[in-house]
């Protein structure tokens, strides 16, 4: 017995994430209209680094971070038993988005596309887009929920329903009993054993959510950053920051990795909003918008007829 | 062989630890001079249940909670785990407390104490007080520590430098390699095996604990509340409270106990503040407060010597 050597390469992998990262923020930077990236270049203690860009202040984005991000080095004790795996030695590749903008009618969005290996055996993909509006509205969930569909089903038609599924578990507020948002798709270990397909079809597959980036959010933010908004609405976005922080802090395995595995700080907490607001027991109004949205934060929503 | 009943049972503790939460409430009330204590009785749905007490928009304090609970039912297996324990069956009681004030210049603070059963051998006293200034002021850190070494000193010249140093640890917010604040004490699993005191003296030392908390905070809020700021100071603060929900969503025992144990959601969470902000990779200008009181956020600090 011979070993193969793989076709695609770890380099292969974070040259397109790095040329993917590359054109979202140019994308980005289009649909804000008004800011640009600044962009921070970072190296990890226990080997490899990233680049880290952040816009703020922009005309419609008020904090938006584009992470990449490519390490590799022994793995913590406790990582080995989450992911129960017996090799150390680990490297990991990776996009990270988390836009917030500043009118509470355009909605949080977050994207992952990630790859970790830990030898030529045990190596995989995983990633996802949700979307976390402030306020759900019915026609863009079905936008979002159909562009990712039309994604997923070129690939696999099974793709989506798995992974629709996958996300409404996994972007769950337990202590709330409620989603995140409205949720989108998420996957973790694919790999030619679990999907029927080849390691290549599942790389093509992770950049391909990777592209979709872009045309998602820039229809999101044209629909909706003209919109009018109260104070009040600007509050309610503030309270469900907090619900973001909440998860992110609480449950999210990414940020958990990354403070884990002694990742640098501010890359990882990007994700977390410039302002974020705790009301004590707040209690939407009878029949409110901020009510039918709260209704709404549920797992198993059908999001495609909206 | 026979067992002997013991002295102190649940309910004379949690009756000690509702007359300290009433006292408690009522010298937060005089010291903030402008706000009265909503309560909310609740019950859990595993058994038991709280009182929460919260006061918002007072003229010192912003928003501050003072709980109490009894609470008992199954312990989860994770927690189980956690504690090293077999047993099921598990009473816990305890007042906490979080103040969030209004004025930079006075500080966060947090006081916790309680108490864990699950049979007559397996029961223990937790808790302390710790504080979180915004900008370190030496002579009130000085009076801070020095007032709870008074405390601890008379009951066991061991108690101060012990919980103190455990305080250090505990209070840590590990991914920034900083305290949350100037610590203070923190105890856990305090028992006669190991104090060399009886049941009925550590009982009598969490109650000097609890009685501890209105003469410090009055002390600390008569010393500043009255201090001028800017709105950048406000901003530092509210930079500082999330630091303070990181550690709380993160790190803190209490906080996980109570998500895991579902306890009433806004009682556990009513210790992140109204308002915070993340700022994205802030640096303090060279030579500020900002900057001094950063580098202070260390193990290990003497306070006794302001």
């Amino acid at each position: 017995m011979f070993n193969f050597v793989p076709m695609i390469t770890k380099d292969d992998i974070s040259a397109a994430y790095q040329q993917i990262q590359d054109s979202i923020c140019k994308g980005l930077e289009i649909a804000d209209g008004g800011a640009v990236f600044e962009e921070e270049l970072w190296s990890r203690d226990g080997g490899g680094g990233g680049r880290t860009r952040i816009l703020q202040n922009g005309d419609v984005i008020e904090r938006g971070g584009v992470n990449f991000s490519a390490v590799h080095g022994k793995l913590p004790e406790k990582i080995k038993e989450a992911f129960q795996v017996k090799e150390d030695d680990f490297f990991a590749t990776g996009v990270s988005i988390v836009i917030h903008p500043r009118n509470p009618w355009v909605p949080i969005i977050h994207m992952n596309i990630r790859y970790f290996e830990l030898n030529e055996e045990t190596r995989w993909f995983g990633g996802g887009i949700d979307l976390t509006p402030h306020y759900i509205l019915q026609q863009d969930a079905a936008f979002f929920h159909n562009y990712l569909k039309t994604v997923c089903d070129s690939f696999d038609i099974s793709y989506y329903p798995r992974f629709k599924a996958w996300a409404d578990d996994y972007f769950f507020i337990k202590h709330r009993q409620e989603t995140r948002g409205i949720g989108g798709i998420f996957y973790d270990r694919l790999r030619p054993e679990n999907t029927q397909h080849s390691f290549d079809e599942i790389f093509e597959f992770s950049k391909a959510v990777g592209q979709s980036f872009v045309p998602i959010y820039a229809e999101l933010i044209k629909r909706n950053k003209d919109n009018v908004f109260t104070e009040e609405q600007k509050n309610w976005q503030y309270i469900r920051r907090s619900r973001y922080v909440e998860f992110n802090l609480v449950y999210d395995s990414g940020t958990k990795f990354g403070l884990e595995t002694n990742g640098r700080i501010e890359s990882i907490l990007m994700s977390l909003p410039p302002q974020a607001n705790w009301a004590y027991n707040y209690q939407p109004i009878h029949g409110s918008a901020e009510e039918r949205t709260l209704q709404l934060l549920k797992k198993g929503v059908d999001w495609l007829n909206g």
